[in-house]
């Protein structure tokens, strides 16, 4: 199996970044001096090599080094045991990129359903998407549902829990997800328009796989799940074993700002099975770099070993205002997360939906001649 | 129920703490701006609250906020979403402490053994343990569970996998843990000490737990698992559902260096059941501050809810010659866990560890009378 190369940005001297390189291949494969690698499959094999080093402007360097596919064992958690178990705690150590063999990269099953799987389930063409939240917390079951109605009546293509909507006391998973769904399937048949709820999953594996089993009976067409937080390993589990219909990728808790954020958000949620990732927008209240946001909207769509397209779904304080200005950005081939800002005034959430929805309608770089489209959400799995 | 008391260090301007401070509120409860806030109970019980703002020698901040316990549900990953979801984003601002009310923390089971349940499985009294690793991964079984033997004959009290061990073609995990168990059964019927033999645990949720079943099954005396790269809601499940030997926690991936180390390794990882914890000791390879290792040692062992205390394993490039510095440092209530190198010279490894033995024994701020006594680790459960 080819080696898996995986790049360090590493704050050094350049006169001891040789040096560095070396102990993190070595940290990164077999934890020992090379003085005590004395078996000789381990050190032709195992042992991973400085591939390249090259010094950056900004006086960082970037460090490639060849890991064995092997070590992996086949296993998500162990995966990244190996790119960055131990040198997570080096604070002079980022992990900032990987390039994977093919042969690796189809071990892994990538979104089931990607950004073209959404797009059917919601019968939406190559227009951009909408996507607005389910919030504050603290809300009763009956008022997250007729939100979940106000929402959907409005157009709004995909409805999700806010991620901190969980299994609380004050509105319990299985009411509410059942509710919100009974809400949606109302605002269908009164305006002809379908949205897909997407309740949030979090939990721990148990918990959370009863939790998908929940919202599977209740017919929600898609799941909200935060990698980072669920665990990679039990998020990859979850996708794999517990869930059919599309999901909705968020990056709570995905802040270890020593794995370079393209690469968690963009690539690893991707390569575990998200179909969609939201992220902050640059312009929104995370000081996300607008390069940054390219380049995991880039990593969504570019091609990876036979993996799917995933949907890229900017979010975090985005504005009805700012709907042209992302498309602008990001292309029509995006889902647009508009959260708080629809819910300022309590009696005006339809009218600003409707107005993020008809927004994102006049601003689409290709629009359709068509508004939204009705379709059979529940049957997208 | 209390709330529960978040610090995060802040980057700001002094003139801009307190709106920072209220944004980090608004964003780790309610998601939402104030004005958006409509219903009464989420305006008084959920959103949550900045308690104060001490400005630090450094020119950062730290912000106290109260969190509504009832958001978290009870459950493990929606805590650290409380905690640090969002958050977590956000450049300028890390999670450095929590305050947990006392009818919160008592949902949590804490270690089940603890530093006291180990020392009981080895027989130890009150002397400092002494901790080893198989490594290099790339071992095939039978070398392994060699150095398995030399290690246990040696006298180390507990033998680990190296974390690097997982369910690799090289050294399969059911065939791995079978042989270096007998290996280490051997060198107690041979020698009369009897090591505890902790494999490493990894991969996704339900391979974790087969692998946990196998390890049982095998009688390992206790587990090593690295609660960041399993997930911590997963590693919180695994230990309670699905282990019953005393749990070495390994820092791996636990590098999210924007939560403090002390809090995540010393006080989250024994929350979650953890009964000794890994940690890479100032005179090592990672340059953690001295001061940060004894807040870790600290946390471990000091009064926290009902919780049994859990036992400190400084390790990380440590070396027989550093036995009694670290044991001043450390104190007694400790097990020293040295690595790589024991193993520099093959022929040799038995050599160094019962120097190692030696010297902690000899170190020791109060030694025993008798060297490590044998003691049934299998029936340690």
């Amino acid at each position: 199996m080819s080696p898996i190369t995986a790049t360090y940005r590493v704050d050094a001297e350049a006169s001891d970044v040789a040096h560095v390189a070396q102990a993190i291949a070595l940290e990164q494969s077999v934890e020992l001096p090379l003085a005590a690698v004395h078996d000789t499959y381990v050190a032709e094999r195992i042992v991973a090599r400085v591939a390249g080093i090259r010094s950056r402007e900004d006086g960082r360097h970037d460090v490639a080094i060849e890991l064995a596919a092997e070590t992996t064992g086949g296993d998500v958690a162990q995966l990244v045991n190996m790119l960055f178990g131990n040198s997570s705690l080096h604070a002079h150590v980022a992990l900032v990129d990987v390039a994977w063999p093919a042969d690796f990269l189809a071990g892994f099953a990538g979104p089931r359903h990607g950004a073209a799987g959404l797009r059917q389930a919601l019968g939406a063409g190559a227009r951009p998407l909408t996507c607005a939240a389910l919030k504050p917390q603290g809300l009763t079951v009956e008022r997250l549902a007729a939100l979940a109605y106000t929402l959907a009546a409005a157009g709004i293509d995909v409805v999700k829990d806010d991620h901190g909507l969980a299994d609380q006391a004050y509105s319990p998973f299985a009411a509410r997800v059942e509710a919100c769904q009974r809400a949606i399937d109302r605002a269908a048949a009164d305006t002809g328009h379908r949205a897909l709820y997407a309740p949030s999953v979090v939990g721990s594996p148990r918990r959370a796989a009863a939790q998908a089993q929940v919202a599977r009976a209740a017919g929600a067409g898609a799941l909200l799940l935060a990698p980072a937080l669920l665990g990679l390993p039990a998020f990859a589990e979850l996708v794999r074993d517990d869930v059919d219909v599309p999901v909705i990728a968020h990056p709570a808790f995905g802040g270890a700002t020593r794995i370079a954020h393209p690469l968690l958000l963009g690539t690893l949620f991707r390569m575990l099975g998200a179909d969609a990732v939201i992220f902050p927008h640059s312009a929104g209240r995370f000081a996300f770099a607008e390069a940054t946001c390219r380049e995991i909207a880039a990593r969504a769509r570019a091609p990876l070993g036979a993996f799917t397209p995933m949907l890229p779904v900017p979010a975090g304080g985005l504005q009805v205002e700012g709907v042209a200005a992302a498309l602008e950005f990001y292309g029509d081939d995006v889902m647009l997360l508009i959260g708080g800002s629809l819910l300022i005034e309590p009696e005006r959430v339809r009218e600003r939906a409707a107005r993020f929805v008809a927004a994102v309608r006049d601003a689409s770089v290709a629009p359709e001649a068509s508004p939204p489209r009705p379709s059979i959400a529940g049957s997208a799995a």
